[in-house]
């Protein structure tokens, strides 16, 4: 268990090991962030900053000498960098979930070994499985590649008349899998925090609107029924119990309609703090960079509850230009995230609005 | 007006400083610590330090070349660090809120000037003085050193039987006020933000116990009738008015009951974040920490309004050992300094609880 005054290793250095550090100091703790991009966002919050390669295993080492514990704010953290640093200070969440979570024909593997639901999906190695794959699956579904893709990035669409082949030279035909296309009514998530001792605490359904594969607007609590609510937070635990996780974790879902009743599957699992979850900042009594500091420390969670009705939206590349705007409605809360230069694509903010009463 | 990106500097490097710094990076904006005490807590969060005397004149006017504004979390600011900076780059407060609060006496004039009241004072630069004080106020009265007070330093009881060299000796034989005694029902405060734009957002009345002249305790809302909390608040918007203050400040008021009506006597000015506002993060829908940036970045300030029935506890000294104690809580916010040794007196956090709905 940790102690006020140690200090807390994050790997990565954008904005949610910046909201991780924020959440981290009001409990005495510092941080001490690794990262390769010396612009990173995160260095201007941490106690300490290390700029240097994942393989660096100088860097590294000297890294695990100084801090408590280490977490990480990707799930592409490489099996190596991990396997290092473990043999050297509790990595947490821990490898088991990275292992899991950053291959997405082991996570749906692991999804349905655990009695959930997932989209059908096929492994593809090569041209041939893909055509198999899409001859089982049909059309329209979607190659995506086993590991390193977020955002949308490693993926290619198989609608009626594309071709295989160029669909696989797309994603540079690397190990993937083909999924069948789910023709769902929403897309949900649930945030949920593990303790060291087991508890679960989730945060309420999310609703996640995309724009471009980019998370565009979550909204809570989600349009969802209360039994189909009461599935999803279900199925968060039941993963993060079987992963036998320590930290935060999001599971992204889709919801369908079938026969007059929602079903939930589950698309992906992010083995860290989530987009989906920064409304928890203002709008939850416990915020879920908070409830990951909390559960990596070994201490025990804060309460999820959450305080009004919610609407997060990004700001996406210039979006936040309108800066001064958002700041002149005095019940919205604007996040910036400090990076200098806002290219088309990437996440620049926040802005949360809770309706209480 | 600052623009996401740029830097705030603040002279302090204490809890305060911390807590503004914290709150300066999710507006996008860095912060840069000058202070003395190389172990200051608030270098943690800061994206940039300096470690140097407040007349380190070198030390000065970097600083001042790297940031886009000054602010600071300590009234005694020295006069010749103000002026100098005030040269180079926005002072904010303004060096005239700093010169009238620092003072004593030239605070409690300033007060009464406005129209607003005091306990009665004089001017005490003598033992002849005092000894005439003492004849017009009686006893208990309460001698304090003009400068430099805080946390009740600088201070000496006049009860009756005490020698009245004696308490001269004990405040250092310097420039002095002697204030009347005021039986007070309860000590309040009221924290304030005045944007560059003259907008004055005041927080609801705190109501405060001290222990050793320390704050103990904050609730809020006081428990004071509507027209002395219209009153409170209108006093401390006057006071910022009146010294055209950009940013946030807390005015101690002392409610008294007289012939069955409550009364407001102005006590002290802070022109700074007070520890009386620390709720405001979890309890207000802006933070003290926010509006002060807000204020002083020349942006419209936030909503003040508070969430809920608010109590605050400040962990002194060895109060703090109960941490793990006040995390089992998963309601209460627990807030750590990061300051290594917990002496007597010291401030080491505080924890806040919102009783909501």
């Amino acid at each position: 268990m940790l102690k006020p005054g140690d200090r807390i290793g994050i790997l990565g250095g954008g904005q949610l090991a910046r909201m991780l550090a924020l959440a981290a100091a009001p409990l005495g703790l510092d941080c001490h962030v690794y990262c390769p991009d010396e612009a990173s966002p995160a260095f201007q919050v941490a106690a300490r900053s290390t700029v240097a390669a994942y393989d660096d295993e100088a860097a590294l080492a000297a890294f695990a000498a100084d801090v408590a514990v280490v977490t990480y704010e990707f799930e592409n953290v490489p099996a190596a960098t991990a396997a290092f640093l473990s043999a050297r200070v509790p990595v947490l969440p821990g490898p088991n979930a990275l292992a899991t979570t950053q291959d997405r024909l082991a996570e749906k593997d692991f999804v349905n070994a655990i009695g959930l639901s997932t989209p059908a999906y096929r492994a593809v190695d090569s041209l041939a499985d893909l055509e198999r794959a899409a001859a089982e699956l049909g059309r329209p579904s979607v190659l995506k590649t086993r590991r390193f893709g977020y955002d949308g990035k490693g993926q290619a669409m198989v609608r009626p008349g594309v071709d295989l082949a160029e669909a696989w030279n797309a994603i540079g035909m690397q190990p993937a899998i083909l999924e069948a296309f789910v023709p769902f009514e929403r897309e949900v998530s649930v945030v949920a925090a593990r303790g060291a001792d087991g508890t679960v605490a989730a945060f309420d359904v999310c609703e996640n609107v995309h724009r471009h594969h980019i998370l565009a607007l979550t909204t809570v609590p989600a349009a969802l029924g209360p039994e189909a609510s009461r599935v999803a937070v279900e199925h968060a635990a039941r993963i993060a119990t079987k992963l036998d996780y320590v930290g935060v974790l999001a599971v992204e879902m889709f919801a369908l309609a079938e026969d007059g009743r929602e079903r939930i599957l589950v698309n992906e699992i992010a083995p860290r703090v989530h987009n989906s979850g920064h409304w928890t900042i203002e709008g939850a009594e416990t915020s879920q960079f908070e409830q990951h500091v909390r559960a990596i420390a070994g201490w025990p969670l804060g309460s999820p509850a959450r305080l009004g009705r919610i609407e997060m939206r990004n700001l996406v590349g210039d979006e936040a230009a309108g800066w001064l705007d958002m700041l002149r409605d005095g019940h919205a809360h604007l996040h910036l995230y400090g990076k200098a230069e806002a290219r088309a694509g990437r996440k620049m903010g926040h802005v949360t609005r809770v309706l209480r009463g």
